[in-house]
């Protein structure tokens, strides 16, 4: 996704350094228009530096680890911080960039890779009206919906969390109603024709069910996001006393997936744990396979 | 329900007669226009009977129990049988009723009182193209949308049971993420506002979220229907031999919300049972309560 985005901004017009620990994507960066130059060579004069990883715990050693950007950049300079984390995580960030006279987004993404790549993420966004000014041309060139949810780090973590916690597990249960329906003579397609009109929809259902339909488990959401996302949202929830029972169980059908070797393909496959478990056949890509 | 069918019924000017337990809603229904006479009295004389109750074992009952009016029907009448209840059950009485010279129809319905009353209901219909012909006045009548999934009963009530497992579902999964989105600060108004536009939407989070932000909890889709027709989909997966972890995570949390009193309210209430649990405090009618 960062590639995407970093992408996107230099089709916007804006100079943009692009870092990654795969050298073959700075490379192919470049040749797309990316500015070549070491990123800590050109920290003191960036306006904005987005960290697009995978969790609280790299976007930490990012700005803060022993190799650390955040000491580098000029006061003013805002942190764009996209990766999904705990609320409280996002707070300590702030607070910790507003010591450095620097500013701090707390905007975590969705969307997928493929709006990434076509620049039309959906941003859970909030901190201070400094940061979102700052942050403006960034989010013009990346996203084309900006939730500003409040004035304070923590608000748009949360946001992404109670976002994950519906989405992942909606996946799994437009899994357990699919096959469920096809124990019972319910074809996929029926399925997805009848129940898209009908209280049982969803913006999930309506997504990931033709995927299944067609038998294609060709990653377009990764099957690992979810024990990653639904993980933080039940540390969160633990965090808070808080008990998710559904999030819990749609964890525990994800983690299945995985260990029944699903982890590289897209999410929907996890219905092949209920299709495994029940000894149903769900549709192959290939229709005589 | 069938309240609200047999008026809609007669609203088409269909001659319609009403039978049910409770007598005062036969007066009232004779007020609106219904026909009067003792449904055993007229039986002979149907071109069809809809029976609206509230399981498998009532229909059962109502049809060719120890007063069952199946018997009675002339040959060619056809059974709009509207409750839940499992395929295999359809099927039964498909076969009972054509043994008789009777048609069938399985169709379960789905838009709870508010859309019988209106004649708006969502039919979810299978059997014969003879039954789904004599049953046409009847559906004109009272749904605005009427799905024709098979020409043999089953497929009705599997649709039915797939569309009850999903909503009822969603329904504490999305009691779940406000929930847990107030003990993150996240204000329900605000979780409705985002959540609405993000991946982790669904149609009953925008039909029973706003239920939890305006603190109003009259019975719109009653409480109780969950345990009865989770507790169906339940039973026809045990049959399959099919897990569903999903469903069975859901219907502990209704059970929770009926054992703390919450069975008269609408089934939003189920968050309660996650604000109980954590302490929190969800909006009240009453602003100042």
């Amino acid at each position: 996704m960062g590639f995407g985005i970093a992408t996107n901004m230099v089709k916007a017009g804006l100079e943009t350094y692009g870092s990654d620990v795969v050298t073959a994507q700075i490379d192919k960066f470049v040749g797309l228009g990316g500015t070549p130059g070491q990123l800590t060579a050109v920290a003191a004069e960036l306006n904005s530096l987005v960290t697009v990883v995978i969790n609280a715990e790299q976007t930490e050693d990012v700005l803060f680890g022993s190799a650390g950007i955040a000491k580098q950049l000029s006061a003013g300079t805002v942190v764009i911080s996209c990766a999904t984390g705990a609320p409280e995580f996002a707070r300590k960030m702030e607070q910790q960039c507003t010591e450095l006279g620097l500013l701090y987004l707390d905007a975590p993404i969705s969307g997928g890779v493929v709006r990434a790549t076509s620049g039309e993420l959906t941003v859970l966004a909030s901190g201070s009206p400094q940061a979102f000014a700052a942050a403006q041309p960034v989010l013009d060139a990346i996203a084309t919906m900006v939730f500003k949810i409040s004035d304070a780090a923590g608000a748009g973590s949360a946001m992404k969390a109670i976002n994950q916690l519906l989405a992942g597990t909606q996946i799994v249960t437009m899994a357990e109603a699919l096959s469920f329906g096809v124990t019972q003579g319910v074809e996929p397609a029926t399925f997805l024709e009848v129940i898209s009109k009908c209280a049982g929809t969803s913006w999930i259902l309506e997504n990931r069910a033709p995927h299944v339909v067609a038998g294609d488990y060709t990653p377009q959401s990764a099957m690992t996001i979810w024990p990653k996302d639904l993980g933080i949202v039940l540390d969160i929830a633990t965090s808070a006393g808080f008990n998710a029972p559904m999030a819990a169980a749609a964890l525990k059908q994800y983690q299945a997936a995985i260990a029944a070797g699903l982890g590289a393909e897209d999410d929907a496959a996890v219905a092949k744990v209920y299709a495994q478990q029940a000894g149903i056949k769900l549709p192959t890509k290939d229709a005589d396979s």
